[in-house]
């Protein structure tokens, strides 16, 4: 009977995915699998494109995009590797077009790019992979943010945080990247996982690490029908601006005091650090510099200030080195090697270091990239409230 | 200076894309704003594809693909309605590849397809709009599952629920449908809002809402290193047989007592409901119908059992109307009347009279889509636990 019944559930599987699918999605044929990773570490993709006329693999695993190979029933594979066990956003570049991978559920969330993820397991369990430890949650919060409009937070608390209403814990404030959402720290950067077993190998201090959403603009925009910014740094240096005070503003009076109010928080500056990569690094700066008073640590990965901006808008932090060394527990930079900023991050230590403040400093191999925010969080979070 | 300095920044913007950037994508060249909702609910799509040979829109609010329009810089765009107000997977197919909307940051979490999320406000206010309401959460949750392997689950909790932790709330368990995840009924069906508006208004019960992913037997393999299943419904018989089970084994043996251990829950069977769309609606009555203790009220929605497999398995429920009337605090069957399954659900509620079941039901109009299951959880979610 059973038997009956699920070969017409397979049937209607197929009705079904004819029926809910996006019109124009490739006929329900062949079910590709992809990625497909083997036991070498090399990586199989896969992509049905019967119509194609060139089909290739781009991905932050490889220096340039590779060529695909058609089979006769229009599926295009490569293999690729053994890859470096990590996590690699990568695409399909469709005669000329960049496509998601559609046969994988993991994507990055960006308000551009559109990619998918490959995670590759390591022979001993990565920093940032789900292990059997005691997992911490990721909770979506909405807050009253600038100009009437309500913000969106993604949190993380650590395992046990909700059975011990009594306890406290210090606060990391973590800022993605342009064009990345607040989703990116945990969907890209996996600071749960990399928190849960840190914690549960007594190498970080347990916290709760708050992620807002850089772009505010866009959500202004958004929610009181304005246009939305074209581009997500500003074409008027006024914009620019206003959006570099609207995000710093909106951290110091909306999102800290929500947190304070909602979650059980240590709320004294040494219990409150502020992190960011990329334009969050740079948001990271200028909301820390701004108010030495709110901040004990900072981690500034990807990131830097110029001298003149310094010279310009913080002369406080670097004209009383003493005050600044004993006001911060962490100045933290970080960069790789062959990041486009890394020059710029370079210049902007040397000028710390010129003016006595004191840093920690990691540069790795490799770029501009979320393989790097894993290193760069795992690193700098062990030195946190400590 | 700030001049200066955000000039630079704007610089820094454009590198900064092409950097990390999948390559591959179009040039940092104009920023593409889609899709575009006029004041008249006529909707403006864009895409920047200047080598496609033909682009065309597809969305759940047409009955077919439109052809867009190419201009002189390469892109392409159609202005289509006035919309009903709703949301609205929808996608581009260029060059008969679908792909999702660029410049869009929202999604439709999909194991197969990938689609964007069209949303058009209505001049009052939609059941799931985010309104000037006290919020609930969203928190993602990891469970020991079948296996050992750990499960995903995405969790609403209402507004004020860990203010008051002596307070005990019903639990309402809901699943998605066949290639969804367990984000989609907060990602695209838009639970979280929904249940915030109607507490608001009086008009539903506050609860707990738990999300799982339907398809375990996808995770099962990734995490023990087995091969993925090529199709979300089995090949064999054998397998989809093992997969049904084992779902609503987790759900009985992992998933409620987890949720009984960690929430603040009220544990009898009338504060527990279960309900789901499609695949989920399926899952929901074999789980339900299977265990007739746990849950006091059901929710299916765009699904059926068949009469063959009612009679074979289920007699206990059908066999004793006034116990099974007396059990049920709710039986709910909703689809809309172009289904593909509106036949076998009205069979079903046939089935059902004759057994002299008691059952509500609500059709609507249009198809299997997300559009109507915000509809089918609107109006079911108000009679639960009441």
């Amino acid at each position: 009977m059973f038997k009956k019944v699920f070969v017409t559930s397979l049937c209607f599987l197929f009705l079904l995915l004819n029926s809910i699918g996006l019109k124009g999605q490739p006929p329900t044929g062949p079910m590709v699998v992809s990625p497909k990773i083997n036991t070498d570490k090399t990586v199989t993709f896969s992509y049905l494109a019967p119509k194609a006329k060139e089909v290739m693999l781009s991905g932050q695993f490889e220096k340039k995009p590779v060529s695909m190979k058609k089979d006769s029933i229009g599926i295009w594979s490569v293999t690729v590797g053994p890859i470096e066990p990590d996590i690699y956003p990568y695409n399909f570049i469709v005669d000329g077009l960049s496509v998601m991978d559609p046969a994988n559920v993991d994507y990055f969330p960006n308000e551009r790019f559109k990619g998918s993820l490959l995670d590759v397991p390591g022979d001993t369990p990565l920093i940032h992979s789900m292990q059997d430890v005691p997992h911490g949650k990721i909770t979506y919060e909405y807050y009253p943010s600038v100009k009437g409009t309500t913000g969106s937070l993604v949190v993380y608390t650590p395992p046990g945080y909700e059975k011990n209403p009594s306890k406290k814990y210090p606060v990391f404030y973590l800022i993605s990247g342009t064009t990345d959402t607040e989703e990116d720290w945990y969907k890209v950067g996996r600071t749960n996982f990399i928190m849960d077993n840190l914690i549960a190998q007594g190498k970080a201090v347990p916290m709760i690490i708050v992620m807002p959403y850089g772009n505010i603009e866009a959500r202004i925009a958004e929610q009181t029908g304005g246009a939305k910014p074209e581009d997500p740094s500003g074409r008027e240096n006024k914009e620019a601006v206003t959006r570099a005070l609207n995000f710093s503003e909106d951290m110091i009076n909306n999102i800290i005091p929500y947190i304070e109010k909602n979650y059980n928080v240590i709320s004294d500056k040494n219990s409150r650090a502020i992190g960011g990569f990329s334009r969050g690094g740079g948001q990271t700066l200028r909301t820390a510099f701004g108010n030495m008073d709110k901040f004990g640590s900072i981690c500034c990965f990807s990131a830097y200030l110029s001298t003149q901006e310094m010279e310009a808008q913080y002369k406080n932090v670097v004209d009383n080195p003493e005050k600044t060394n004993k006001d911060l527990k962490l100045l933290w930079i970080s960069v790789g090697n062959e990041d486009f900023l890394y020059k710029q991050t370079e210049e902007f230590m040397g000028y710390l270091k010129g003016k006595n403040i004191n840093y920690k400093s990691l540069v790795t191999t490799g770029g501009h990239t979320w393989m790097n925010t894993k290193k760069f969080l795992n690193a700098s979070v062990q030195l946190l409230f400590k």
